[in-house]
């Protein structure tokens, strides 16, 4: 399962077994049962993970006492709250397992020893930051610009086996609406 | 005026006088004037900006034609539309000087270069995208946590030299509302 991580690596740096084998020494494998939280509100934000198989979601809770998702990751996907990573600060989100799971993780104090020891994946963590930090523009953009159907359409379009793969009261919780409007938004579509 | 960049890469890695002149020689110094246009929607997006002195923003025209601010940049920030300038996409943004301003400018093909040329770079940039990355985590929990409201108070607490610096509309531009909105929060704020 570990082959999935060499692969991602290997989309951005040359990397041989012997190599792949100290770096994956950096991290765990754990896995996930279906709604276990990963992190919780108010903990210190140890690790960074990255989703072998299954899926995991970041949310926070509002002040109505509700779960806003504000990220997913599938396979291939880094998931942490990265201020509070780097700063080993106490989160104000939960990350929450979709699916049952198998993901790495790695501590901060880990991740900056990998790149001590090995230079070259700074190079694959500049591309992982600056391909989220580029999404997360964009993100940004629609959720300024679109109204919430137009949002909805825009992901459907973009990522139409992501939204059939989600459970729909995640979508809505994703685009900021309720599961109500989120019905409606589909039957006004599908007509 | 070049010093302020060496000093921002001495953040993050250690630089020799002679290796900063090569790193400096990858890129351009440009005058910009206030309310000049750096990039403009529907343009390939070239250059990834660093602000030496003075201040950029970036923003779009929404459906209605009203320009909507997504980010700053003061000195020591770096500025793009980064999945276009990876990609030499056209933008969908606009990036223009706020203040008479001094940049340094570099190419993506000319980022590459030095990135291979320099790989300790490489750490440089990526710290540079981590943190951009988590800050817009938190700006996206903002936009769908915080009424327009204590956004503004959020930003005021948070960066309060910034907030007296920019001009009001733009301030109204980035939250997202009016001017006439903002002048009334601040009338409320300051009773």
């Amino acid at each position: 399962m570990t082959d999935l991580f060499k692969k991602h690596i290997e989309k951005f740096i040359v990397i041989n077994e012997e190599e792949f084998s100290e770096v994956l020494s950096f991290f765990q494998v754990e896995q996930v049962q279906k709604k276990q939280n990963l992190m919780m509100e108010g903990q210190v934000c140890k690790y960074h993970y990255f989703v072998l198989r299954g899926c995991l979601r970041k949310f926070f809770v509002n002040e109505k006492g509700i779960e806003q998702t504000t990220e997913f990751a599938i396979e291939n996907w880094w998931l942490t709250d990265n201020k509070a990573f780097e700063q080993r600060l106490p989160t104000e989100f939960f990350i929450q397992a979709v699916e049952p799971s198998e993901v790495l993780r790695i501590d901060n104090l880990s991740q900056e020893q990998l790149l001590q020891a090995f230079p070259k994946m700074e190079r694959y963590f500049r591309f992982i930051y600056q391909r989220a930090f580029a999404a997360s523009q964009m993100r940004i953009k629609y959720l300024y610009g679109l109204s919430k159907e137009a949002f909805y359409h825009h992901l459907n379009e973009q990522h139409p086996e992501f939204v059939q793969r989600m459970p729909q009261y995640l979508i809505a919780s994703y685009l900021g609406f309720t599961p109500e409007y989120l019905s409606e938004i589909r039957k006004k579509f599908s007509s």
